[in-house]
């Protein structure tokens, strides 16, 4: 149980995962390694194409919520954790060029340039955290599926060679636990915060909800209502759209592991 | 505007609405009198059936928010406002005996009794304001008409002689000011807080949503949903079918104007 630990506890537990995933020992999805702690999303992108999306963080907060972002060629991130260091630390790594994946790696110093600048990003896993603890049972953790994400037809603002449609991930809902699940994650703006719709899919332009574009079908049942929230697929598939000559990502799944307590990102 | 109005205008404003109804001068619906500050739901028991009462608004606080309470045959409200007498100062009340309503007075002197216990518990204006304030637009507002109201299917927790189906108010809204809607709401819990359901009508036992049991009908158009807060009418309702031998409410709309600002009960 996560209440019964402290902070340093369950730091340590972070860092012990941290540290097996630096020395190649693990490439498995990352939810439930470090309960407490935040992981987050990871992009690395050169100098040349970092300005453009790092603007494009600040203009699209809800499916790019900004944890810290480098440097040029700096791949310690402090502000996250005191011994961090990006070109080891994500249990798998994911090669674009030009926008297409080209390899999965468990390391890349070898790949890393000067110019590199990683950005890392808020995940949902901390306000499902969140919502589990309040006792709201999710169906694809329950089911030990993936969430279900979508395309939408929500445009998200451009900046430079980056723009394209908001990615939104899906979590039905009795509307009572809804309304309970949009006040505990209005709580956490800097991991997606409150959703962006619930409801007709079709008003945000998903043809059909039980083919979703990422993930597995969600299976609603009588009396739930789909809930929607900003997801972080989004800039990653703007990413590859934008087709940089090189971008590396983590695996889906396969998170950074900071040090940051969930707790210390409520905004309230 | 509110916002460039000093907490002493606002107050000012309502002491003299107040003042118009000690004097017989109002009668008309409050709402737009007293902008700002906390109108309150008035309901009078003898003190028999008070602490039942008392004890079914800590048991239903949604639908029974209470602001405060008096001391039997006390008709001074010093923690709502200096001046306030709750036997004058509601410009029109409804007197029940048995259950029935016999008569509607602008004043209550002479009717008043030494175990006479006075109730006031918030009302959704206050967080009407807010949501205004918040360019949420509401319907009933701008069509000038009544909330609609409905009974429900959600029982609440009985005390006593006090018990009965929650009554609901309904607004629509496009579903992303519907999430804003749950949010602002929710800071208020001393005026209703957060909606109790959205979406589908029947799943809490109202049969057609065109067909309020108490105001007008919404007009939901298209791309909305009905979201739903706990309503004060629900004490009242509560009270008439308990059948006290003698109970005086306001009359609805005609609500007691206090001295306390809104924001004064925004929980955060």
């Amino acid at each position: 149980m996560v209440s019964t630990q402290s902070p340093a506890d369950l730091q340590a537990i972070a860092r012990e995962a941290r540290m097996r995933a630096r020395n190649g020992q693990l490439s498995s999805p990352t939810p439930g390694l470090s309960p407490g702690i935040v992981q987050g999303n990871v992009a690395i992108l050169p100098r040349d194409w970092a300005d453009d999306f790092l603007r494009f963080c600040h203009l699209n907060q809800k499916p790019c919520p900004l944890l810290t972002v480098s440097r040029p060629g700096e791949y310690r991130l402090n502000e996250l954790g005191d011994d961090i260091d990006i070109r080891t630390d994500v249990p798998m790594y994911r090669v674009f060029r030009d926008g297409q994946l080209i390899e999965e790696v468990p390391d890349i110093r070898h790949l890393w340039q000067d110019d590199f600048v990683a950005f890392v990003l808020g995940c949902s896993f901390s306000f499902e955290e969140a919502l589990v603890s309040a006792g709201l049972p999710l169906r694809h953790l329950q089911r030990n599926t993936d969430v279900a994400m979508y395309r939408t037809n929500i445009q998200t603002t451009p900046s430079g060679p980056f723009s394209g449609p908001m990615v939104v991930s899906m979590r039905p809902f009795k509307p009572a636990d809804a309304i309970r699940a949009i006040q505990i994650t209005s709580r956490f703006p800097r991991v997606h915060g409150a959703p962006v719709h619930f409801g007709d899919p079709a008003q945000i332009g998903i043809r059909d909800i039980d083919q979703p574009d990422w993930g597995d079908p969600a299976l609603i049942q009588p009396g739930e209502t789909p809930v929607f929230w900003a997801c972080g697929v989004t800039p990653q598939s703007v990413i590859e759209y934008a087709k940089p000559p090189i971008c590396i990502t983590h695996k889906p799944g396969r998170m950074l592991i900071t040090d940051r307590l969930n707790a210390d990102y409520a905004a309230i």
